[in-house]
C-alpha cells in the first residue's frame, strides 16, 4: 500500500457487543478523537436494530455475511443480508473499496485480552501487527483463514477485528472499553506514521497465533451439549494445551482430555455467540514470524 | 409449613441462563439424584423457546408475568404469558399451590457467587437460609420486595430463587455448575432432614442483605447510557459502598461517585439483563438477623 486515504471503524457488527458499539457512539460524538492529519477516518455502526434489541443479530450472523456472491445475489432478503449490501455500499464494493483500512471492533466471553485478527500475512499486515505487539505488549496477533472471506473487514484489503475480553454480551467493562480506546488510538498513530514514512524499518520476530481448526462440544445423538468446558482449561486462551491435559467436563463430573498430537493454543474457548455455530475453542499454533 | 410432600426445581426461567437449565435437563435424565424419601421432587424447564434460541426471553421476561391479575388476565397472550399461564397450571394454582417449595435456578454477569433470593421473612425461610449460610458459607441471602409478586416463584410460599455468578449469558462454567448442584442438594438435604425432624433448633444469626432501591446508569434525554460501571466497582457486589467513592465512569473518563447518605452494598453490578430495565445496580443493606 503506498498511501492510507480512508479508514473505517467499525462497530455494533454483533449488536451485543457494546465495547464496540459505545466507542463508536463516542467517536460519533467527538469525530476530533479519531481524526489524524494525513487520513481521512469513518465510523460505521454496523447493526443498529441488533444493538437496540441487545441481540448479536436480527435474522442471521451480519459477520457471516460478505461472501462476493451473497452480496451479489438479489434473492438475499434478511435484514443482515440488506444490511451488509448497504455497507457494501458504503465502504466497498468489496475489492474495489473506497476505504484502504477497516477497524471493526468486537468482544467476546473468552478471556482474549487484546487480540488483532489479521485478514491475511501481507508485508503491510504483519509489520503493522509486529508494531503494536511491540508498543501494546498485551496484544497478541490470530490469524484464521476460513471464515475470511464472509467477514465485514474482508470488503477491503487490510481489514482487522480487534477482539477484547472476557465480557459478557450485553455489557460493558470500564477497563475493557478504555483499553480497546487506546489501542484504537495506537493504530491510527500507526497509520498516521505510515503516511508520512516515519515507521522505522526494523527486524523484528512477530508472535503469530495460526488458525488451525475449531473442535466442537462433545453432544449427543440429538445435538445437545454433553460437556462443559472445563475448569483447567476455562479462561486460559494462548496458553498451551499438550496432549492429554483436560479440554472437557461432563455434566456427571468425567474428564475428557485433548487427544490431538502436538501442544496448540486455544482460543475462542466458550464464546456465547459458538454454541450455536458448533465451535467451543478454536485451537492454534504459535509461530514466530520474522517481519 | 408442617411437612414438605412436593419440591419443584425449576431451570431455564430465562433462556439464555444455562446452569438451572442444563441442571433441569441432567436431573430430567438421572431423576434419583433429586429424589428424597419424604417428599417428591418435580422438574420444570421453564421457558423452552427461548432456550432454544438462546435468548432471556421470546416476548417479555418470564419471571415478570406471574403476578395474580396478570395470570387471570385472558387478554395476555404473548408467548411468556401463555407460558406463565400453563406453569402456573403445573405448579400453582399461585396461593393454593400443589408445590411447597420453588427453587428457581438463575445466573447472572454480576459476582454474586452463590446467593440466595427469599420470597419472604418468614420463620421457616429465614432458618432454612442460616442453616445454608452456616453449612455452605459461600451463600449469601438476599430479600428483595418489589419484584417478588411477579417472580415465578411467588406461585407458592416458600419460593426462592439461586443467584449464581459472574457467568456471561448463553455461557457454561463449569465451576459454577459444580457449585450449583451442590447447593441443590444441600438444600434438598435440609428440606428431608426438616420432614425428618432432625433439624436441630440453633439460636443463630443470620446475615442478610435487605434490598434499599435500584440504581440507574447516567442517561442523556434519548435515555442513552453515559456511564460505565466503575472499574472500583465492577465485580464488587456485596461488597462496601462508602458516600463519595466511585460508581460510575463517563466514556471520556469522569468519575461519579456514590452520593448517598450511608454505606450500602450493592448486588446485581452490570447484569446485562437489567440494562433494558434501567438497573445498573440494586443496593441493599447488610443486616444481621437473630433466627
Amino acid at each position: 500500500m503506498n498511501r492510507i486515504n480512508r479508514v473505517a471503524l467499525v462497530g455494533a457488527t454483533h449488536g451485543n457487543e457494546f465495547t464496540g458499539a459505545y466507542l463508536i457512539k463516542k467517536y460519533e460524538q467527538y469525530p476530533h478523537l479519531i481524526g489524524r492529519d494525513s487520513f481521512e477516518t469513518l465510523t460505521l455502526f454496523a447493526n443498529p436494530k441488533a444493538f437496540e434489541v441487545g441481540r448479536r443479530y436480527i435474522d442471521k450472523d451480519l459477520n457471516r455475511c460478505f461472501k462476493i456472491q451473497d452480496l451479489e445475489n438479489p434473492t438475499l432478503s434478511s435484514y443482515e443480508d440488506i444490511r451488509a449490501k448497504d455497507i457494501n455500499q458504503i465502504l466497498g464494493p468489496k475489492g474495489k473499496s473506497q476505504v484502504d483500512v477497516i477497524l471493526d471492533l468486537h468482544s467476546t466471553t473468552a478471556n482474549m485480552g487484546l487480540t488483532i485478527l489479521l485478514g491475511n500475512q501481507h508485508p503491510f499486515s504483519l509489520q503493522f501487527a509486529a508494531h503494536l505487539s511491540l508498543t501494546y505488549p498485551e496484544v497478541k496477533v490470530c490469524w484464521a483463514a476460513p471464515v475470511q472471506s464472509t467477514l465485514l473487514k474482508s470488503i477491503c484489503e487490510f481489514g482487522f477485528v480487534i477482539e477484547v475480553g472476557p465480557v459478557a454480551q450485553g455489557v460493558l467493562n470500564a477497563d475493557l472499553f478504555q483499553k480497546t480506546e487506546k489501542l484504537v488510538y495506537t493504530i491510527l498513530d500507526y497509520l498516521e506514521a505510515y503516511n508520512q514514512g516515519s515507521i522505522s524499518q526494523t527486524n523484528s520476530t512477530l508472535t503469530l497465533y495460526e488458525y488451525v481448526k475449531d473442535i466442537d462440544y462433545p453432544r449427543n445423538d440429538l445435538g445437545e451439549i454433553q460437556a462443559m468446558i472445563h475448569q483447567k482449561l476455562q479462561f486460559r486462551d494462548y496458553e498451551p494445551l499438550n496432549p492429554g491435559e483436560p479440554m472437557f467436563i461432563t455434566f456427571d463430573g468425567k474428564e475428557i482430555t485433548y487427544e490431538g498430537e502436538s501442544t496448540v493454543y486455544p482460543i475462542f474457548i466458550n464464546e456465547a455467540a459458538y454454541y450455536e455455530k458448533g465451535i467451543a475453542m478454536c485451537v492454534t499454533e504459535k509461530r514466530q514470524v520474522s517481519v
